[in-house]
């Protein structure tokens, strides 16, 4: 059966004004286009007003100033987005891990697992694992010798943590994410690449969330170390030795190299790539597909790239591209010209008068 | 023990024309260049057309006009690469999946399950599947509870589909491909980051190709929708509540960003990005590495970035582009200048034919 | 218990000159900046050189000219970051894998193994395939059937490898790598896309590393092939039928395409992308992010993409690229109206002279 809520309930919850009758029962949510009878929608950006206006759900989270927008009753909140964030807590229905340890899982007798922790199919958690309160670790999921998963944590199926890896409370970590793995680190010999051994851990702090397939490596000497409620997405490389601030967002796709240092609440658009030993402030914004290959001292947004054109126009401009030095040259030449031309031309003007 | 052909079956097979002895037995393909006797080759692409005349190959696939080129018996075709597309499968002998349902796998009681399916070693089915006819499950798949896998597809091992994931019929989906994971979203809050939950699913069509390690996140409220035919390489990010029509191409290493919508027939070659709520035509072409920014309303082909050269000149080039709307507006001085001087000159001349 | 050496055991193993107490206990290494007494550091970046004047660490590996300023005992190396790599292996703690097969392993009853291997908890070997002496297979990798894994080599949890797959000895594969998935290639057809069935394998030499969650596809009909030495970090796409010269290195987010020759002792940084069918000789160096368009003839480094810059700043850029070409026949329009101006003002001149 589907989760339900009076409008009452919801108002309570959500700690958030009700107007409109307080017995409405909610089944679920829904955009303002696609909600039904029934459901709750929400407005956290005008430019969906027209949609608020002829929204078919039986209730929406809106601000304020948009109450007399809405064909149905509303729940009146200050941060529409944040209360419907939370609202979705309450109608996710995704299936409950089952309590325990599935008879198949691989559990090393030298591990430390809290009573109410679930353990999917084939897990294997390694010696000296310490698994904390209310954890949920996945079908297949490896986690290895000497780790530690912390209270409230949940590692959804296959996911792989070396040895010495350290999660915090609270996290999510998606299937396929692999934490732990060796840093890219060889020396140069004589007979070729040899390798550095990466003697260090994987520190994350609580509440982080880390998406599928994403990939973070161990530390060379120190532990690599995501701080805390960072938030990070799928497909995402984390060299060893990166260090990324609390509260930090990196978006999927974007590849951190060795020893790169991320600030607090700094948020890292799609595709972008960080060189490897530079240090990013606090609060900085990097665009999409961005190369950053030097430190930044201070808050602010930052870009590198091209914009988006037909390949017809790009392949005129993009071969000009490699004429810009010698066009800057000729500019600067005619520049020089030019004013030697006006100070020919003042002479011969004074010569002029001189007749 | 190999397969093999006549060459009179393979023209039936592939409903193409026999120009040489139809006994010849065919044990295999090669490449013009790798092939010897026994196998068959084709030309697709006139460049290897010097590849042609000199083949070991017994027999090759071809189009009419090439037909006489060929040192050997031909299969001639009007779409020669298609043919050898069809001809391939004939000669795939990659081992079949054992039929049945491996002693180690975990089949949830409330798994509904086909008669024929294969179900590999250390697989997991979660309550409420369903899984059609002749459908083969790799070692270790984990298939979440409540989804449905459509008769005919082969999921390889180590894939995931978390609960709620629909696979239609027909469909190829490689080791480490991760479906239906959250969504990124999250709500600002006082406390940092809170997450909103992910309550919608994905949907996959018929005939659907998904790489390794590719990741397709679930909806937020919605389904994220992968049309029917779409093919989709490996190590491709597919965000929540994006849609891709029929029969689209995305190559390796693409990131596309939440809620995009991309036509029918669309090809995105590798690397490139899609930002978010865009909506990109049917037909419409992305080369690689470029970044798509806005929508695009038409059938084309886009582009972004520079092109290669070497560190040095590059390094030249990139410097200016820093210096480039300070180097258009010098330009456009130096033509008010110049046409200064003109008027100047005109001027003068009049002044002189007054004198 | 920590592993411990004396200094002069580790200047016998690392072959270099002892300079202080040979006696010295060492049971760790540590950077400049963290290292504690009881601990080994090294210099191999003179940038540090201030951290090593004031290091706590017992001993340095340095290089002879820098010996005086550490305030230590030092192992002198006339290649401090190979000693140190060559250090590591000696400090390296990760707990070895148990020997023997576990018992949640399938392991086909054709499938051959040396008799010293480590098979993990839920590893799949397949029917044909020949694993080598010291071979570590970590939990739930599945090895399809006919592969060969060489001697001494360690496949980390999860890895898959699909069938006729060759490892070469001593290689490292980590967690979530997939080698052997179809490559790319559809032909299309009346109905949409029809597969080209992937029929060659993959071939990896030997003393190769490969990152966690790296994609290596099967060749179409030869093989896809990496050379002796190379190495692979994380997230990187190797498309079918690329090849790969001995002692390459390969940065994280790299994606190579289809049938790339990629030349001996290259490297590529992170995030680059290669198209397909390019040759790139030996020893070239490609920058981060670069996009390789174009075969290339001689080593050299190789770059594209435009340098960060503040948004603000980026855009007025940015929107200039898309007016380079007009802005270039500007430039040349101005040069020439100014010859002109200069060829009238000569003209003038001589007619001046003639008055």
């Amino acid at each position: 059966m589907p989760v339900h809520y009076t409008l009452g309930q919801l108002a309570e919850l959500l700690g958030v004004e009700c107007r409109g009758d307080a017995a409405t029962v909610i089944t679920g949510l829904a955009t303002l286009a696609a909600a039904q009878p029934g459901q709750l929608s929400f407005l956290a950006n005008r430019q969906y007003l027209a949609d608020l206006r002829v929204t078919r759900a039986s209730a929406v989270i809106v601000a304020a100033e948009f109450a007399g927008d809405a064909p149905c009753a509303c729940l009146v909140s200050a941060q529409p987005y944040l209360s419907f964030a939370r609202a979705s807590a309450l109608f996710d229905t995704a299936p409950a891990e089952v309590a325990g340890i599935h008879p198949s899982a691989v559990v090393d007798p030298g591990a430390e697992l809290a009573a109410d922790v679930s353990i999917g199919p084939g897990a294997v958690i390694g010696a000296g694992a310490v698994i904390g309160e209310g954890v949920c670790i996945g079908a297949h999921t490896v986690v290895g010798p000497d780790c530690r998963v912390g209270a409230g944590s949940r590692l959804h199926a296959r996911v792989t943590l070396y040895h010495r890896v350290r999660i915090g409370a609270q996290c999510v970590i998606h299937s396929g994410a692999v934490l732990g793995a060796d840093g890219f680190g060889f020396a140069p010999g004589p007979q070729g690449w040899e390798k550095v051994h990466q003697l260090g851990g994987v520190w994350i702090g609580d509440g982080v969330e880390i998406g599928a397939n994403t990939t973070i490596d161990r530390g060379a000497l120190d532990d690599t170390v995501i701080g805390d409620g960072v938030i990070i997405d799928n497909l995402v490389q984390i060299a060893h030795n990166v260090r990324i601030g609390d509260g930090s967002a990196i978006a999927g796709c974007v590849g951190i190299a060795g020893s790169a240092v991320i600030g607090k609440r700094c948020t890292i658009a799609g595709g972008a790539g960080i060189v490897g030993h530079v240090e990013i402030a606090d609060g900085v914004h990097v665009t999409g597909m961005t190369m950053i290959t030097g430190s930044i001292a201070e808050r602010g947004s930052w870009s590198s790239g091209t914009t988006m054109d037909t390949t017809r126009n790009w392949r005129r401009n993009a071969v000009r591209f490699a004429q810009l030095d010698k066009m800057a040259r000729r500019l600067a030449r005619l520049e020089a010209r030019l004013d030697g031309l006006n100070r020919d031309k003042d002479n011969d003007n004074s010569e002029a008068h001189k007749v």
